[in-house]
């Protein structure tokens, strides 16, 4: 790891090129407002890779300078490369970081690393979002009171089908009466991956000041261990 | 284990002799109504024990019939007998099962096998309770849909001060936006312990059909399994 | 789950027709070995099913009738065709368990549900093995007492990357020194999946006793729960 | 969190005032060796307390200044007052690192926090002990490679009475066969605990370099973090 912890926003950047309503939400697109307020922090290097440039953008070089990948997508995950997935989970199994944003839940990357459906219930209807916190101390909700209410976003409900997390960070609840677990911390190999759900793209979820904290705060919780050794593997001799 | 699951419903059994409401609700003691669930499920052995019979019903031989316990208090957990309460730790440690229900967060015994304060949230305001199940095909739901919505309830708020469960089987929300782990399996020792929210003593529920289901599962998925061996601490030689 | 539970035996079945060696050990094939053995338990119907069979001997309808699928490959992995893979991996997940032996540590179907490379290291050299318990009490050693000795094996060593499981039941050393996780519990959907590890297959361990009664016990504890209901996801409307 | 991690090295100190063989290893107390390898770390500031002190050495104010406490103690446990143990306890609840060494799996604040017995087979024999990884990238072996030797120590051996662990780091194998799981991460409220096998008294474990790198490492993984605030519990309106 790099005396500043090297992030790479990764984004679908497909909604905002066809939807007059997701534009005026994220003009620039949402990548942009998520690297500004990692930039924000101070303490990070952050740059961007979106779907549609060559190789999504996640060439080997750029994967090899990455501590911790952000991951956005929704409505492209099956043209998404196999080969890159791939190459992304052995990076996450070797050390790296990856913070799995919203819809996502659906993303190879994801599906891959869990083994599981990842499905859920849904609804997109303006529902209040209470996020809860579940683990007092946790670094993810370090400068932040007990709750963070979203005034409007999309309903995820449970059963959602991941495996019993690590560490159970967030639990949200919703006008409708659903609940879901929000935040999700797993260790895969040397790596760790936080499952985060709000980010609908129609709602300007990652402007709020909270939710940048917290995604702040993931990114840092993310990075690799200074120091770490690699692990061998394969035939061995007994110890004398 | 004997065929049958030999079940001890233990009760408080306080707010009946002093509360007109609570007497309204349950006339013959929430213990009668519990044990009644129990022995309608056909492949149970239940006896009832309250905190003011001698050794608060919880003798050395009721003990040792016991496969599962189930421990209902609220106002008197300090008058429990601290020798008794270790007798009953040191049981589940040896295998016997423990269901911990509602206000019995803050017992005696549930607190020492946590390890932690047991704190929540909470508020009497008849908020709708509902109960989504975040492990399906888990034994403790079998029977049963993907929620359950009991009309009126006391409410219980996140965060609850407990260990990351071994298995988080059902999360509640309310009609405030609270949300909170209603449904909680522990690993000690040789045991098994439930934690299971609903029950507050003005409300019926635990006339409800589904709640009565969730207890029968949880009094089964707690039994022992036939033909555990004890374990052997202490000093020992080297495998020859 | 019928009245008895339904087991499947696959198995690669490869080794048995090109070394001396391992048919001296099994002359019919592992899989009649490891079938005989849980006939003998009473309480389950058991079937083989073969890797070179069509279709692998698991035909929609061989995993329609299947509650418990135990698997054992080694040399021909990467031969298993991924459609059929993907179906197993659903079926687990809707609920059938799944014993995984052994050198199956690196199948597609483990390695689909885990996410993780599931490598580790190992060694032929006539390793003495002694399987540790870690959850007294734990259906799966029920009949044992609290450790298990096989005179000859296969070493495998730590770190084995899979993820954090949902239960640690055993744990092994090895005359040269190493340990290894060698009894693992992970739930994923609504399925139960046990990694065992003994049973290379130049040593006659899945004839021992012991050995037996823990993968009989193993099935028992992987089947699905009766009554289990499956869950609903996608769009849904608010609770009224 | 003050700039540096104040650490409080608290020790029994009991045997190196009556044995011979332990006042070789530690002339100045075993205190004094875990102090100087922490301060030489350079991120830290680093007070001893010993149980013969007024109050153990912990008074309100030495709590208050600690970030993370370590504990080693052995055959005086039951000489520790329960109304100082009780403060502890809040202490990590509140969260307070808390690292628990070798014969610590005894001590009363263990076992309060674990609920559980804490029991495990043991022999002194010079056992060579391996320690082998199980978490590669976890901070708490950064800097060292998959495994450790310590060439005799006193045996622990499964099964070891704690509930399943949030991480487990490190597994032991000793000469004669046993395996122990020696690291072992719990989260307890807001604080971290790390129980951490080696350190017989008669032994020079804790000059060990990798020894001192895990312990090192083990209380910055501890430490609280930066800017976590306080839970709220009790009785609570419905959000507006």
């Amino acid at each position: 790891m790099a005396a500043k912890i090297r992030v790479t926003v990764w984004h679908e950047h497909r909604h905002e090129k066809t939807s007059e309503a997701v534009r005026a939400v994220y003009p620039d697109g949402m990548h942009t407002v998520l690297a500004g307020a990692l930039r924000s922090a101070g303490d990070m290097e952050v740059r961007t890779a979106t779907q549609d440039e060559p190789e999504h953008g996640l060439t080997d070089q750029v994967l090899a300078e990455t501590d911790v990948l952000t991951w956005w997508g929704h409505k492209a995950h099956h043209e998404v490369r196999d080969d890159i997935v791939a190459k992304v989970q052995k990076k996450v199994l070797a050390g790296m970081g990856l913070l799995v944003l919203h819809s996502a839940h659906y993303s190879k990357i994801f599906n891959n690393l869990m083994g599981t459906s990842c499905s859920l219930k849904w609804r997109e209807a303006n529902d209040r979002e209470i996020l809860w916190f579940t683990a007092p101390g946790h670094p993810i909700v370090a400068g932040l009171s007990d709750h963070v209410v979203i005034p409007r976003e999309e309903m995820y409900g449970e059963h959602f089908d991941v495996p019993e997390p690590d560490e159970t960070v967030l639990i949200s609840s919703f006008t409708g009466g659903e609940v879901f677990r929000s935040g999700l911390v797993y260790r895969r190999g040397a790596g760790r991956i936080f499952y985060f759900r709000p980010g609908h793209e129609t709602y300007p979820t990652y402007y709020q000041r909270e939710i940048q904290q917290i995604i702040v705060n993931a990114v840092r919780y993310l990075a690799p261990a200074v120091g770490s050794a690699a692990q061998t593997y394969g035939r061995r001799e007994p110890i004398a």
